[in-house]
């Protein structure tokens, strides 16, 4: 089978990260690169000189490529959604970089756009598509009846001393689509929903900081079934803390929930009982969601497509539902 | 000057951690043990016999040993008020164990009592007195503008089994002034008052088990300053997360706010590094609080009351206003 021609939208570190370990799993070429300057996507282009991917500075001439099959995008959030919607509509399936959109609405028209022209439209989660996750939650009935997880991903951005200096660098700028819960949040609640379902209400008590953008924050979910779940994510300090799954038979505690390096059990009716669950890591960290993202496409997998789909929305629910509750407006919303 | 003559109310494991621990200060003696069985008197007196202690199975007769100038109460929660009215109106210093109260009103009508005995009353929190505390306290400033804090106390308990098999002892008994909450959560309250005073609005999400009373839960503390404590607290599940304070400037990290080994000092603008700023602990864990209550006592240092007293009416706000909220009532409570 031919390798899936990629175009890229975005020239930045994760779009060579991807690229990179896309290649690896043999199923794609890539095949354009389209950036506003072309010096930028030459530079890009330069990484991979065995690919002599086409260089495009309009997306119009991307999109009428038709020797691109697939489209990964990891432009600027407020560029997702116009870039996808042409994209697909040019017929070319989508990988698109978290977050997917900034509204349900917007998720509604892209899913809706990509059936109609029989196009996988996939959101690009890395952490969920790790062997050490899919072990995390096939080891859920260990912990019995869930009472409870704490879930964080604390990073500190050095934009953030941009912001100190009274600049507003984009990440932190409400007006291209910016914030904490939308950058780094959307992981602790994409494991969430991925782990434990949609939530039935969702509080977000964020930090805002200087832009007027949430720098970080504390996201409360609370489950039907009676256990909450605690997101903390923040771009302006670090934490330490590991994850924790609680439940009435222990506890499961995970490092780095975004990255997932060992998922340890605690048996709690065996005082000081350690068992180490997690198996051995891909060295590639994108590896496994490209190879996923080339199977669904080259399989046409519908129902993994529907499933992702499914998942996004609960993403998405969750982080404009917040947003709004807490007046992180992006632009076109009042 | 003559050692404050104790009587206790109370012959469970932590009164026996207060006496041993007050009694190495060498300014406490034993003086009475009140049991309602005079074989229970008799088994934890007997661990002194240098002290010999009087017996008592009748609180009017201990009451009325006019030997005893002060009393301990760790008695069940139920009881802290009437026992605390009853020592304090016969002129009685009390050190009440936590929660001291139920309720703010409660708190009011004991330290009026107090006040007009001229006695002392303090609630006994260990943890805040401990120097490694004092040190975090005083390493606040580094962290630079704060914003936020996440603090940490799951401590799985054996008698959660006894609840899974259908029984209702009394720590999670709301007929017994019960819960994780009051039981193990004001701990981290009582350090969150500490450390970073009283907070604007506090918003609990219980973990509400077969007994009606919370097995544990999550409390959202929201500053005015702008940013948010998260103080999670269980008795159903054990957590072995740090207790972390983040500001501008860098993270610190404890191990255990409750019981303060380290005090690690992380600082965001210099990756890796690590500070470790507590120092050597007291090995007996209560001998702090002890003396810290001996001079008061002895000084007569009222200032200090009110100090504590501030705190302790900073924590009872906070465990009343949430456990109305989640209808977590108490006896008397509608």
């Amino acid at each position: 089978m031919a390798p899936i021609n990629l175009g890229v939208i975005g020239t930045g570190w994760i779009t060579d990260d991807y690229v990179s370990h896309a290649l690896t799993t043999g199923k794609f070429a890539l095949g354009a690169v389209y950036s506003r300057k072309t010096e930028t996507a030459q530079a890009f282009a330069s990484k991979y000189p065995a690919q002599k991917p086409s260089l495009y500075t309009s997306l119009d001439a991307l999109a009428g490529d038709a020797a691109i099959n697939a489209v990964y995008i990891a432009s600027p959030n407020l560029y997702h959604f116009a870039q996808a919607k042409q994209m697909l509509g040019a017929g070319k399936h989508v990988i698109l970089e978290k977050p997917a959109a900034a509204t349900e609405k917007q998720l509604d028209e892209l899913f809706a756009l990509a059936y109609s022209k029989k196009v996988v439209l996939v959101e690009a989660f890395r952490h969920v598509h790790e062997a050490n996750f899919k072990i995390l939650k096939r080891s859920l009935p260990k912990v019995g009846k869930l009472l409870g997880a704490s879930l964080t991903f604390g990073q500190y951005s050095s934009r953030f001393q941009n912001v100190l200096r009274g600049e507003t660098p984009a990440v932190f700028d409400l007006k291209m689509a910016g914030g904490a819960l939308v950058d780094l949040g959307v992981y602790v609640i994409a494991a969430a929903v991925e782990l434990f379902g949609e939530p039935e209400t969702s509080v977000y008590y964020p930090i805002k900081i200087a832009t007027g953008a949430d720098g970080g924050g504390t996201l409360v979910l609370t489950y039907k079934e009676g256990f909450n779940v605690v997101l903390t994510a923040s771009k302006v300090f670090n934490s330490y803390a590991p994850s924790e799954i609680y439940g009435e038979k222990g506890t499961l505690s995970i490092p780095t929930i975004t990255d997932v390096e060992t998922v340890t059990w605690m048996d709690a009716s065996r005082k000081g009982s350690r068992e180490e669950l997690g198996g051995e890591r891909e060295k590639l960290n994108l590896k496994e969601e490209a190879a996923e993202h080339a199977r669904i496409i080259e399989e046409a997998d519908w129902d993994q497509v529907k499933r992702w789909e499914t998942h996004s929305r609960g993403v998405v629910r969750i982080t404009e539902g917040v947003r709004r509750a807490n007046g992180l407006l992006f632009p076109g919303e009042s």
